[in-house]
């Protein structure tokens, strides 16, 4: 059985032409600076410019959505912090005081939180949107054990991600999560999608210890075993993945198919982009990636998918707190295309070379 | 004949107390937020606390000065653009169309030049404060054929950067700087201070080729041999760095007598910050290092200043434009100390290990 209305992918806008990155590079080239002196912020500035298909791109009522839920494979203790923190930081985030929140603040990102099977109810809230699955209502089941969500399950969530989306604001999606247990899920489609091995996918999480991270990688090891069959990306991510990764997946679609920049934030996200792109390599090009993760699987991954994050901050602690620390940068690279002067209009001395 | 009112350092203030940091680090790790899990937010929100010597810092009507002047050894050959840039540059700023006046606009810095002695004349500017140096108004001399400043000048100079940054309010001052030829000067400041040899101090500053690096590295080795004798940190600072470099290592002094916290850019201001930490190494605890430049000699020099820069972008114009891309680092790392919840006041439950 499978979700009615579920297509594995969705249209994507045309790729930029030729024309335009030419006349944008151009732009950027013109400026009052050294040819390539901004560096990356130059790179960003010109994927921006293509994602929205303008020379002057603008960032407008950017969204940051917490993608939460639970996984069954957490009751194996693969994570230093007990299933209950899920719910207690849900709670957290729409009370305003974790992380993601105080940052979300800070730079005028509007904050939703996503309860995509937390193994709890919550009372209605103006940032909580309740997108539980038939089924799977406290979470996901034990991947060490068999499948960790049914293939209707998973299409239910990719399709109810793409629905959050549609319904969302603005020309920007920047990517959260919360889940106790929801790196060893990363690892698994890590390890299932690249074919490393259990050892080099596979941190510390929230802080194990070297014992806790042996016993989480013989865990993740069994899990792979126990869904062996599930060889492409979609059958991977409903044996392997969680229901908040299943959900981003979605997420991700939705944004690319609608011209809107997707920022990444850690392993986790890096998970569900990587699923999409597994599905449609073209979706790297909406998506930004804001910073190399302190999990040891994400540099490896990231170097895999052929991407650069911005910051390199030691971070490891999700949420979306990457993400939102990055915003700024992509604020930036549109005011450097829209506000800076030409050489020409400043009247400023080219170089010599 | 020396500036009467020169001393070689300010006092400092007292180191800060254990207790405070103990408290402060406390504070950090009672967030909810796995132990360390915001990385190096964490060092700066740490280090940004015992600069003020408070549990929650705040961050106050921010100083961003672009220091600006000219170098005669621009006359060698040294750089990839004329030397009558600086002074196009200075209008750039003033005009708001450079980088650092687009960036400083985006994050509410407010933005000061200094022509330390550029050569030319400015008609008056609200943003614009003339520092120019008796006899050396339109640049320092050639450090190719001798000292580029004499040690009175050079004096003048640090006194007037310590005046101006006495006089301007708020509690950070961020540095930037402009000068065609002025990666030569810091980078003979490096390896005068450092012992590194030119090769490993010089890079190609705003974009030379290489016949251009070749040309700048003997240009670089005759300026060490005509100044051999200036072996002190200040009789290098005359004989081998430029007037912003100078006006610079007075500002740096002046803030962290002050309490407040610098921003350091690039390698330029790196050479301002390392002459000044030569003088009196705890000034370094004063100094948050923005951003790893493209600038050949700046992996290396920061290492040796056994320090670690918040961002790596490839970047290499300089004006300030690095510190001013890190500033929302520093805001989200106070706002984490005073906005997020701790465990208690969330109900989060702790890690087990």
């Amino acid at each position: 059985m499978t979700h009615s209305d579920f297509t594995p992918t969705l249209p994507l806008p045309a790729a930029p032409d030729d024309a335009l990155r030419a006349r944008v590079q151009a732009a950027i080239d013109g400026k009052t600076k050294p040819l390539g002196a901004l560096g990356r912020l130059e790179t960003l500035a010109l994927q921006l410019a293509l994602i929205q298909g303008s020379e002057t791109p603008r960032l407008v009522q950017p969204q940051l959505v917490v993608f939460a839920a639970d996984h069954g494979i957490a009751a194996q203790g693969v994570s230093a912090y007990p299933a209950e923190v899920t719910p207690q930081m849900v709670r957290n985030f729409l009370a305003g005081g974790a992380a993601v929140a105080v940052l979300a603040r800070q730079h005028g990102l509007a904050l939703t939180v996503a309860d995509c099977g937390v193994a709890a109810e919550f009372e209605p809230h103006p940032l909580l949107v309740r997108l539980k699955v038939a089924g799977a209502e406290h979470g996901s089941a034990d991947a060490s054990a068999g499948p960790s969500m049914s293939r209707a399950q998973c299409e239910t969530a990719i399709v109810q991600g793409r629905r959050l989306v549609a319904g969302l604001p603005g020309n920007a999606l920047l990517l959260g999560e919360m889940g106790i247990g929801n790196t060893s899920a990363a690892a698994l489609l890590m390890a299932r999608l690249t074919g490393e091995p259990v050892g080099v996918c596979t941190g510390r999480g929230t802080g194990l210890d070297d014992a806790g991270l042996a016993r989480k990688c013989a865990v993740l090891q069994r899990a792979l075993d126990a869904n062996a069959g599930a060889r492409t990306p979609l059958a991977a991510l409903a044996a392997l993945g969680g229901l908040e990764i299943a959900t981003m997946v979605g997420a991700v679609q939705q944004a690319a198919a609608l011209s809107r920049v997707v920022v990444v934030d850690g392993f986790i996200t890096t998970a569900a982009v990587a699923v999409a792109a597994a599905l449609q390599p073209e979706i790297l090009a909406s998506c930004v990636f804001s910073h190399r993760s302190q999990e040891l699987g994400h540099r490896r991954w990231l170097q895999d998918l052929g991407v650069q994050p911005l910051l390199d901050l030691d971070l490891r602690l999700g949420e979306g707190s990457g993400a939102a620390l990055a915003w700024p940068l992509l604020e930036s690279a549109c005011r450097i295309l829209a506000e800076m002067a030409s050489f020409e209009s400043a009247g400023v001395s080219r170089s010599s070379g």
